[in-house]
């Protein structure tokens, strides 16, 4: 299956010149859907993994859905504010302004092999603050895995020059 | 497995009097993950359901998982500005001010039968407001599904007295 049939390019969103790459559709399909989180397993067999941590809000679609595939717990990497207990947090810049994640002191054990879920990575900058927050924690990040890489904006590169696997299953060169 | 064990309850949070039931706790383990998108799934048979809809954030790791789990596509319903397509909006009452959920308007045809999946029904106030969109594209709610209710707060009950079926997981009388 040709899973980038199911992603829905909508030009000049949310402003001129944006190609923006939708994955309502492709969640929406029974078969893409499951197709998705199947592929997305196949990577992380064979390595220990002790939980999926997803970020919010599309990564907790995918993240929670190969968790449960994969008989695993899932950690959510959620905006600020939203997580009851003691947290650490991680600012990142925004094109304009700042954005923050955070995630529960406790969620994690130092040692914990995860695999970081979400739908997209474009310059990377909410999948390097995940990766700080993770590091607090003393968790070994086997793999970011994302559905859709928009290679020309560099995430992926940035991600891997810090030391980190990165895996997609889906690449739009020229975004 | 009781799966109530598996709640973090924090007394006095977000403010004083309330004791907020905190769901990540069961979604990080495993076992109690598993059984809960299970437990989520029994009821679901037979009914010939073609999608689960899960409003943000948390009700998207609880169906996305459940959607995965019994082979079918997930629809998300989300914060007002989130969707890129068009969509149709519900505005609803919170303690202060008000809040709008967002449903693309292609993302379910009449007829579908659909789960609508949350964490927890309080007041209901924001399921009430996801049963108004999806009734919009005419779709057949089979059913409201959360893994918590507070009975006391009459959310499931406002549900029930609109037609809507509900069911959960774990209930906490007295709240």
């Amino acid at each position: 299956m040709d899973l980038t049939k199911h992603i829905t390019t909508i030009p000049d969103y949310p402003k001129p010149g944006i190609m923006f790459r939708d994955v309502t559709s492709l969640m929406h399909n029974d078969a893409a859907f499951g197709v998705c989180i199947e592929r997305m397993s196949e990577g992380c067999l064979n390595k220990n993994i002790s939980k999926i941590v997803g970020i919010e809000a599309r990564g907790f679609i995918f993240g929670a859905a190969l968790a449960k595939h994969m008989g695993k717990g899932f950690v959510p990497i959620r905006k600020k504010g939203k997580l009851p207990r003691a947290v650490f947090s991680a600012t990142y810049d925004l094109e304009y302004g700042t954005d923050t994640l955070e995630l529960h002191q406790d969620a994690l054990d130092p040692g914990d092999k995860v695999i970081v879920v979400d739908d997209l990575i474009a310059t990377g900058g909410t999948a390097k603050a995940a990766g700080q927050l993770l590091e607090r924690l003393g968790v070994d990040i086997v793999s970011f895995l994302f559905v859709i890489d928009l290679p020309d904006l560099g995430g992926a590169e940035n991600l891997r020059t810090l030391g980190f696997p990165v895996s997609s299953l889906i690449s739009f060169p020229g975004h």
